[in-house]
């Protein structure tokens, strides 16, 4: 959810709507399951647990959507006041600049020597000297402006797809219990396949990745069950 | 919540904390916020705003933090995956890795002759020569082990702490309506504080970050409130 990597330049638009339909569809799959179970164990109409429910899918994809845009338009402006205090640094106070670029060149372990002839040749033009302190002094890529929207957008309907899910049981079923199981055993079935894909679009041992994502919702449904029981019922 | 950057070693352990508490306070002052704001436009019992309330909670608070755990693991095993095919190709294709060793070195803008002399420093030593590609290829940071157990905590109380603040409104008034009004105001003014203080902690135009995250708040328990008297009441 929060432990982005820098990808190659060629890779990043899919990568970063992959890892946004995977943000907003894992806590769409088990929030709102959660919430629909635990109010099954408490009151006694479907339509009561269908209201809740919409009313936390709408809550949950506005809010998880615009923090996500929030966060991708943090990132834009961070990135713009970082690059224009190194311009600044690089014209004000080379010598410091300078000395942090060498540092930088001695931590990957190059000799004094050779660094003295990258540092020269890395400082020779400030463009590039501000671009080289951007991606390995601060770690910084240049992000896509469009991004925020786009993760917004993206965020919040994988969010409200996956909320659906657990809800569409209670639509056919008569009572609230009814619909608890229906809606534990469709939507275990979705974690366990999001879980597998998942785990495999990020090099990870699937099976593993499928009984953990399942466990989380098992665990957060269950939870709320209980808690919800022990308090409304 | 998902972009993270490197930071300075020393800076580690607590701003991964601050995140992770940044992570739960803006979803569990808004999702619980906003889903007993709509219940509270379809209901006619407190209790049951507050037991839906909770349930949300628990839900929200295992989700999220078990999410935060398993992106902690996901990270160390990628690390570790990542780390040992590092070495096996330094071991097995050197050639290969050496060429990519010098096309990252163009990329900085270094010159084919000390490319030549930097490339012979930097593979003299395998170790050193695989931190430079985990680095600087992947741009991977040796993750702390005890992070995940960390973060799923941090997140998962964050989240529970946010949630409850909407809702003990509801503890104190008669009916759901009037819960709502209490519940806005302490709500919104908490939301006006933390986009303060988060914006403040990342340099960025306090107002702005206060009056954003009240904003998000106001939108998300608009629509649910909505969305719940559409259809439930």
């Amino acid at each position: 959810m929060k432990h982005q990597h820098p990808h190659p330049e060629e890779h990043l638009t899919s990568s970063a709507m992959l890892q946004d339909i995977v943000i907003g569809l894992s806590d769409g799959l088990t929030v709102p399951f959660a919430l629909a179970a635990g109010l099954s164990g408490a009151v006694d109409s479907s339509g009561l647990v269908i209201t809740a429910g919409l009313a936390e899918i709408v809550a949950g994809s506005i809010a998880m959507g615009l923090g996500g845009y929030l966060a991708g338009r943090t990132e834009v402006e961070h990135y713009q006041a970082e690059l224009a205090r190194e311009y600044r640094e690089v014209a004000e106070v080379p010598h410091v600049e300078r000395a942090e670029v060498d540092e930088l060149l001695a931590e990957m372990g190059l000799s004094p020597a050779t660094r003295a002839q990258a540092v020269a040749e890395l400082t020779a033009d400030p463009d590039q000297w501000v671009r080289f302190m951007m991606k390995y002094e601060l770690g910084l890529e240049k992000p896509d402006p469009q991004q925020a929207r786009k993760s917004a957008l993206t965020i919040g309907l994988a969010y409200a797809l996956g909320g659906l899910v657990p809800l569409t049981a209670y639509f056919f079923t008569a009572t609230p219990r009814e619909g608890l199981l229906w809606s534990a055993v469709i939507t275990l079935l979705c974690l366990l396949v999001f879980g597998y894909l998942k785990s495999r679009l990020t090099g990870q041992p699937p099976v593993l990745g499928a009984l953990r994502m399942a466990g989380i919702g098992a665990l957060a449904a269950g939870a709320a069950f209980l808690v919800a029981r022990w308090i409304g019922g």
